[in-house]
């Protein structure tokens, strides 16, 4: 028969951001993203931020991630649009929520879209 | 108005794979992902990779991201559960379909499920 597997391997959340409301450089949010990840209890094995050359007036935004024992935080920004791209994927006992409300919390956008996704989830015949 | 932008800021593919037919390594994968991101015509900033120890005959998994310029490629596997979690995230020019095609190509996973994800897609007023 086939069964559904009852609880994914992971959680990932897709959280796009407009306006955020702290004009944060790129060492202030490496900051934030730390904090987020020890507020879950995941463990960082690595950090990698980049930041890009603006052209004129305009800042260049940057990218950067973490990476986790339980998977990865990553960010890419786009001043030119207000925009941020955030992903948060952890699997284990991290509390996923605590990243994402220190997150929401330390950026304040002015607008926000989620989406949660279980990872790892599948049909299987027993 | 409200108005719909038309073209998302990037690509983001959520890709789960159960039943990789080679039994690749940590560094193996990476050169995968790498050429991936070759094929993509995607700027690779840094790579990490992180081999977890095994319990007995069990391997532990492994662990990596490609951070690019177009944003970045991870990989979290789980051998207990046959599975890996892939996500493909891309901006700009990059051709995020052949990175796709080259990690299903290499990796022939028994099955596979894809989410495409259109990031930083607002509904605006003009």
């Amino acid at each position: 028969m086939l069964h559904t597997s009852p609880a994914p391997l992971g959680t990932h959340l897709i959280l796009d951001l407009w306006g955020l409301t702290p004009d944060l450089g790129v060492e202030q949010m490496r900051e934030v993203l730390i904090e987020a990840a020890g507020r879950a209890g995941a463990t960082i094995l690595h950090d990698s931020f980049h930041d890009f050359e603006g052209r004129g007036d305009q800042p260049g935004g940057f990218t950067g991630v973490l990476v986790l024992a339980e998977s990865h935080i990553s960010i890419h920004t786009w001043p030119e649009a207000d925009y941020a791209a955030i992903d948060i994927f952890m699997c284990g006992d991290a509390r996923i929520d605590e990243a994402l409300e220190h997150i929401l919390g330390a950026l304040d956008p002015r607008r926000h879209a989620l989406h949660r996704i279980g990872r790892g989830i599948r049909e299987r015949r027993i």
